[in-house]
């Protein structure tokens, strides 16, 4: 696997967020923050037989499902990188309702609308 | 929308398994069948923003991700019926690993593979 | 079913949060808005067998158990509305212990707590 | 509290039962027997200010949306001991579909007829 | 038994927490309280056959893996307490990823660092 | 890190279920095989800041949480191996009804049960 796990990541949650991930992590726990980049990226993430957007839909499915918003948000916004339309995750998280229930959907929904507020405002300032 | 709820459950559980079904929902619960048909399939499932293998995949990370192994078997298959090869719904499931554990994934795996090998007997006898 | 799913949605969130409602749910998500109006309201809680006050105290008691804050406000609110006093809402919150665990039951009374605080202002400026 | 906890357990689960979980439960673990005697019967169960039919009810929505298929074939029974008819529990289960997910609610209705069956027969064979 | 359910629980959360403790919930619910007391500190957590620093870890482990945020942060001080280092807290929240997945491991090890810094103050002013 | 993750491995769950482990885990995933070997016991358990038997009751309480029964029967036999008695065990597992509720110590209990009895008879066959 000749991509680092730092690069995958990127691709995902954007080099800026890898950046920030870095600080934010090393202080919280050194371990986590490798086992991240190690395993999650450098291994589960890096495989290539799933295309990136799918797989990037998949996560954003199980975090709403899990009710994890935080972590939501971050994929919400490395679905549209990854070229998903807010259409599509739309769909997703209405597919929420029907197997975690509707109070899932709805904060999902909620999540989902922030996320791509500030997703949009950071490509607005980067032209 | 000019397709019925019936039809779009076909497109992704096989017509037969529509059928099976009408006979053991009717008797489970009317009113649940009657849900399915017409919010499950008839509403949610029935966009068309999102592409059908998409959909069947997310479906199999969130049902992973809820250990609801009977309907797992179902949408593995629906996910191999919507052009998913073997290899992608792996990808999904070592996924869940990251997400919801690796219980879930570990789980999720037996269930894959058992209904995958029901699914490829099928095909062998349609033949 | 002669009653539509928003006069059903009104005699348990009250007709105030229908509207305020409206609004929150059509700019989230118009599509989610339709699914709780038509599925949700027109169709499960549409059913007379079971009386509205056991419905909403069996809503309490799931949304307690799935620790959705935010949607068990607004049901300890309509449990009230449909004539369940605070002693009746306490004791299926502490049956909560029982089943989902003492932080769940903890979390909820809080919650309940809030709610009823709310609940009976709003009574009190109506008069 | 005049009545005991095995009192209040015969009340909802059938003094049979009582008689056959304290052999069951006294080899799992005398300690969890005890708790489930003095503290779930003889404190939480044994309050009147909620009606035992709601009480059953709603244990049977949390099982339901825990997935905890055991005990929700118990309280199934226990709710219509206390007087709930099928439709009434059918009811609660179709809620389930809204706030935990279909399969749950599914995967408890195919409990909840297992169960109804059982009660049926025994209350036949009781004549 | 002859150590109370106050003592129990003082030994856990510290006498100040009691004290605490006995204001919020009394105003809470006064019957989830004396659960509290008599039940949870006077029976579960009164047994001496396991160690007082590993009870605390494995409800450290299991409040992680709820997500019961709120509790944790009151049981990472309880294993301090109880002579668990830092070091030792965040093995367990590790093995929170493999069990429970990524997400719960990284606000549980959010939730830890914050008590841990409110531990230490309040040790600092003590002295 | 010296020792590999199989070794680790072997610690815990015997060194015949490492064996297997492999055959099993070979034919479902070698991925996952891969990354149980690697990631869980080469990174995560092959910490030695908190010790063996600490770390395998924690795994406990996280799976009782969980009701992944099918480990937490090979984690009860990992706990004993690593010097743990019954007694502590079902200390454990009494707390998880405090905080995933009493169903969930319930089936855990059953499944430690049945997890002993195999262990013994194991060890029994073993002189």
């Amino acid at each position: 696997m000749s991509e680092s796990g730092a690069e995958v990541m990127a691709r995902f949650v954007g080099a800026e967020n890898v950046e920030r991930g870095r600080e934010y992590l090393e202080q919280l726990d050194p371990e986590l923050h490798r086992y991240i980049l190690d395993f999650v990226y450098g291994e589960v993430y890096a495989g290539d037989v799933l295309d990136a957007k799918t797989r990037a839909l998949c996560t954003v499915a199980m975090l709403a499902t899990l009710g994890q918003q935080l972590q939501l948000g971050v994929y919400v916004q490395a679905a549209r990188r990854q070229g998903a339309n807010e259409g599509e995750i739309r769909e997703v998280l209405r597919q929420v309702a029907v197997y975690a229930g509707f109070p899932s959907a709805w904060n999902a929904l909620a999540t989902m609308k922030a996320a791509l507020e500030r997703f949009d405002e950071a490509e607005e300032a980067d032209r």
